[in-house]
Formats: C-alpha cells, structure tokens, sequence
C-alpha cells in the first residue's frame, strides 16, 4: 500500500523522542514532497552530526578537545554541575549566574540506575579531581531532575564524591518536584541555582 | 557555544512541520549522542525518500507507474475522492468505505488559493476525465478539509469540474466544521462518507 521507503522512515523516525507514529507519517510524506535540494540539505544536516565531538572535560559537545566552558580561564574550575542532558547545561547557562564548569552525566531512564557508561564517567570525575583539583572540588552541584530517579542518583553521587567536595548540593526547590529541568524557565532555574542546598 | 553541526541541524529541522526550535534542539543531542550505525540508519530511511515516485494518474506515491489504488481492477475509476495530501487518502482507505479512485491536489495553505502546480494537476484530471471516462465522470468527492479554505477550493473545483462529472460532492457534515480530515477518527470519517452531499 505504502511505498517500502515512506515504511522505512515512518519506523526509524517515530522512535525518536517525542515523535511517534504519527507524526513520523507526516513528516516522511511531508519530506516525499521537498524538492531534492531541501532534502539533501536535511540530509546533510543529519549526516554532520556524526562528526560531533565531546570535550576531553566535561563531555560536552564542542569542536575542540575542550568546550566553550572548560577552555575559558574565567570559569572556576572547583565548582563542578553534574547534569543529565547537554541541554540541562544550556539551560543553566542561559541563566548567567553559574560560573564553574559542568559535567554531562548522560539521559537517565526513569527508574533505571547508573548504566556502565555513566558509571565510567563518574570514575572518570573523581580521577580529575584527585589529579587537577588536588582530591577535593569546593563544590559539587548535582543539578538533576527533582524526581524519584533524580533523587536516587543523587544520593550515589553523594555517597561517590563525598569526600572529594567540601560540599555537595542540589538545585534548591524552586523547582516544582518532579518537574523537568530542561522545561523550567530561566528565572525559576536562576532562583533555585541561588537557593541551593 | 554549540558546534555548527548542531546549530545547522537545529536550524534545518525546526523548520519542518510540527517541530520547531525546541524539539529540533532536543533531537539534534539525542542524534549527537546515538552510536554511528543508527545515526546512519535515520539518514539512509531519510535519503530513500528522494527516491519515491508518484502514481501517473493520482500522485499518491508508489513504486510502480501506478498506485495500489490505480492499479486495482475492483475500485471504480469513474467516483474519484480529490483529497489534499496522502494522509488523507489513507485516513480514508482505513474506513473500508470508498471504492473508487482518488486525485491527489497537494496540500493547500490556509487562506491562499490553488498554486501552479495544482493548477496544472487539475488540468491533468481533466484531461484525464476526457480522455478515459468519455467526457464525464459518475462523481466527483471533493475531500478537502471543512474549513474556510476548503470551502473556497471546493467552490473553484465545483466551477471547474461541473460538465465534467454527473455529480459533484462533499463530504457528509458528521465532520466538524473547521476540522481536519488527517485528524478524524475512522467511524465519523465512514459515516461522513456516508452521508455524503
């Protein structure tokens, strides 16, 4: 009925977040009719990212061995934010009131614990500290989100790190429990960046 | 801030239909993140859409010269349904109830008239009532969206179709008015058909 390519897409594309079945259908017919200039343009656009790499630091995406945060010399580099997703990090930046440096934990799934490339990671924090930070951070935050999974992250992470920070924090509840990081708007997340706890 | 990959993908994406800047920035991290072979998995499903034909007499995509459609001796190609895009004609082919032909126009933007393309589609019907169902089709359905600029299409496909087709008609009311076709559920969309007028 359906040509196999339009099946194809329609299955790749509606396991990605937030699009499904239906909207996947509308976007491969919607794509069938682009001329083969736009579309070879998506196409581009997809097939660059692929060339992404991450900060040697942080994980970030960056062009460089280090991103736009851990190159700037006027970061503190003793203040450490762990978050989820490169897009927490861009929320906490469009604030202006973080200056330390981040680091990118990885999506945790609802539920889930620590996979074995977050835990690698986090070994991987506590090295950099012990080599670059002389074995003790001022401040770890753990910005993640204030649900049930969040919490219970955040508790390994404390229990992880907590000799290697003269203090660990959270986001203060100025965020709504259980709301999302990455959907909170600036001011909120700038209230509970300055009421931390 | 961002690397160009992710700014470039950002920027081509949000302009798609029903995504925008902030699903566009959300997939754009989780594509960065997803391991080469599945990133190249979404690129071939995207660049296999540049490869779909279209049915010579309807424009539905297909493989072959002809749609499933065209090319099925039992539907009735003198009752042809001119729906907009090809969702519509699957919403439509999911009731059971229709077992003519359809003509796709292509999508029509809100308040604007026909464009060049779809002038000339509708000469292509034209040409093709003539020259295959000797001048007169049994009947025409137009099934375009209930709304203002449905209305006025179907008002200049009435004008334009009206010695060429015994009866000409719309979609029963059951829809409601300023409703869009790909959204109905399959029973109003069938008794829509039914009560056809």
């Amino acid at each position: 009925m359906i040509p196999d390519a339009i099946k194809k897409f329609i299955d790749a594309f509606s396991r990605l977040p937030s699009i499904g079945p239906r909207l996947a259908t509308r976007l491969a017919f919607y794509l069938a009719n682009l001329n083969k200039n736009d579309l070879k343009n998506l196409e581009m656009a997809l097939h660059q990212l692929a060339t992404i790499n991450r900060c040697e630091k942080c994980f970030f995406v960056s062009e460089n061995r280090l991103c736009f945060v851990c190159s700037n010399p006027d970061r503190n580099q003793k203040t450490i934010a762990v978050v989820e997703k490169e897009t927490d990090l861009l929320s906490i930046e469009q604030t202006g009131k973080f200056k330390g440096h981040y680091f990118i934990l990885g999506e945790v799934s609802p539920r889930k614990t620590l996979d074995v490339a977050q835990r690698l990671r986090l070994q991987y924090l506590k090295e950099r500290i012990l080599k670059e930070l002389g074995g003790r951070a001022k401040e770890i935050i753990v910005a993640l989100n204030l649900d049930a999974t969040g919490d219970y992250i955040t508790q390994i992470i404390i229990q992880e790190f907590k000799n290697l920070a003269e203090k660990i924090t959270r986001l203060g509840r100025g965020i709504p429990t259980g709301g999302e990081i990455e959907f909170a708007d600036s001011e909120t997340l700038a209230s509970a960046l300055e009421r931390r706890v």
